[in-house]
């Protein structure tokens, strides 16, 4: 049953559970520190593709399927995929999804996709709606860099506040058996800083996470202390030192439980990519490989993920927009 | 009680009602045959905005804002809103809706978005999710064109089988109290015919209306007589015949109740639109403008709205991909 509490958020009392899941990554995030965490590196950024968003779509198939097959799940009989992407028009989840003959919802939430799609997944599964679903979500260096910032060969320079879009894909089957479960969803507003650097992600999402986690702990009536680990989605490093601070104004410490997915997927002190890791692959494949693997392995029994994206296109930025950020939060809890 | 049938469709046995609606359109849609049914009709395209961007923002924001008000409803009670549109990141939406306070989904089921974010908004009232949702979605014949299309001054020609962005919008406002009731949903798979041609998006999406319909149908059982009215959402004149001789084929007349709302939104053999209208706000507008009042009229007590959207990109198309259509289908049914 879906409960209403507070102003934001949602309890589901049964509790669809984690059947499978998957994360494919590219080679550079092979090399960062949760590399042994994913489920498949692809040394090719091309994967075997002739252009980089066929490449992304590739990746999300593969995901998709891995994590169909990890579930015991003939793809069939999935009653719902919930998907999107960075991509102008979301096509890489379209183009990766168009043979799947599965009810397919399209979502856009920027870089929050994962959280949106497994909240509404969980919803669709607890509302009674479906036995199984989808959610699944991911980005690519090359397609988002041309897409939104410079053509490649440009090579132009980056400002240490940029992060690095993460070439991955994570995708999540829910259904009704499986050890994790979600038992909370707080959904987001959008919230707009003012912040018009679109070098500067962190910065613009923070507050919306913020706004978010606030929200799903007045509903809930919880603390940071109640969660082994809160997870933000991407952050970086800028980022989550200012929801740090944010929450700290307010009283609240959030301490070393919090971490942010740009940050871990990447070693900031080597790998060249400034504040950290984003892009819709970023939490996605976090949660997929590395975060529900070590709750299964007896890590966190109680985890906050709360995914954030940032509302903006290049066209709004060049018009003078500030940035608009959202962020979506779930709650994963393992059974004794 | 959210009850699936099939295996496409769900029936909401509650049916979350309409408890408002609106629809604003531009100078082109308020001169066609629906023109007096539509809430406000902007004469100038800018609607008082320096970009056509921000006109479209601005149109979804007037459009939410009457949709609130006919339902008596202070948005700030509303739990969702479920919106999307065509712009790169959805942005015409995102930003329209920065300041709502409310809990925003971001969808991207191009022009299907009012059928998707209407059906999972119904869901989500259903399931105990929420007691008041809205979902929003619209177009802009300026920002489209430039953005799939041509620059508006290089005036290029148009083929007999492209159709003409909308300018326009819908909302819908959904809750507990209302004559109209969303009885059953039946959401789309992605269906790619391997059309290519860009200009022909009718083409492209009538096999993905056929889908949908044919599984509603098979689903619940019932058969076109069963509706008053069966409204497809910017099939234009083509798609329309298109899905016309694929249900002859299979041996179903959908005969005079069968309409397609790209063709009534404009007056073809006068207009100049070719094959008649598209977009995202071709069929909310529509909707919110013309088929929701007249329901509340009483010449139709149970209908079909299937709102078809093409996943594809510019990207997409250049890279030769041809263009994977989605249909999603919501049954609204007046009280006696």
């Amino acid at each position: 049953m879906i409960k209403r509490i507070g102003k934001q958020s949602l309890m589901l009392s049964d509790g669809p559970a984690v059947e499978g899941c998957a994360a494919v990554v590219g080679k550079k995030e092979g090399e960062g520190p949760l590399g042994k965490r994913f489920d498949l590196i692809s040394e090719d950024s091309y994967f075997g593709e002739g252009s980089w968003e066929k490449a992304e779509s590739h990746m999300l198939r593969q995901c998709f399927t891995m994590a169909c097959d990890k579930a015991k799940l003939p793809p069939s009989e999935l009653q719902y995929i919930l998907a999107g992407d960075l991509l102008n028009q979301c096509v890489s989840s379209a183009f990766a999804m168009r043979e799947s003959k599965t009810p397919y919802l399209g979502l856009y939430g920027a870089c929050s996709t994962m959280a949106e799609g497994l909240s509404l997944g969980a919803l669709l599964v607890e509302g009674g709606a479906a036995s199984h679903v989808c959610a699944l979500t991911g980005s690519h260096f090359c397609t988002a860099e041309r897409q939104y910032r410079f053509p490649l060969e440009y090579g132009g320079q980056r400002t240490p506040s940029s992060q690095w879009t993460v070439t991955g894909a994570g995708a999540v089957v829910l259904g009704k058996s499986g050890r994790i479960r979600v038992t909370h969803v707080t959904h987001g507003r959008i919230i707009d800083a003012g912040i018009k650097d679109p070098n500067s992600m962190g910065s613009a999402m923070a507050p919306a996470a913020f706004d978010t986690l606030r929200a799903h702990f007045r509903d809930t009536g919880r603390s940071p202390e109640d969660y082994g680990a809160i997870f933000t989605g991407d952050l970086g490093a800028l980022g989550h030192d200012i929801l740090q601070a944010l929450f700290k104004a307010d009283g609240v410490e959030l301490g070393p439980r919090y971490m942010d997915c740009g940050v871990l997927i990447y070693d900031l002190a080597t790998q060249e990519v400034n504040a950290g890791g984003s892009g819709c692959g970023c939490c996605a494949s976090v949660l997929a490989g590395h975060i529900l693997q070590a709750m299964e392995d007896g890590v966190w029994e109680r985890v906050l993920f709360a995914a954030t994206g940032a509302l903006m296109s290049p066209t709004s930025s060049q018009q003078g927009e500030s940035i608009p950020g959202i962020c979506h939060a779930v709650v994963l809890e393992r059974e004794g």
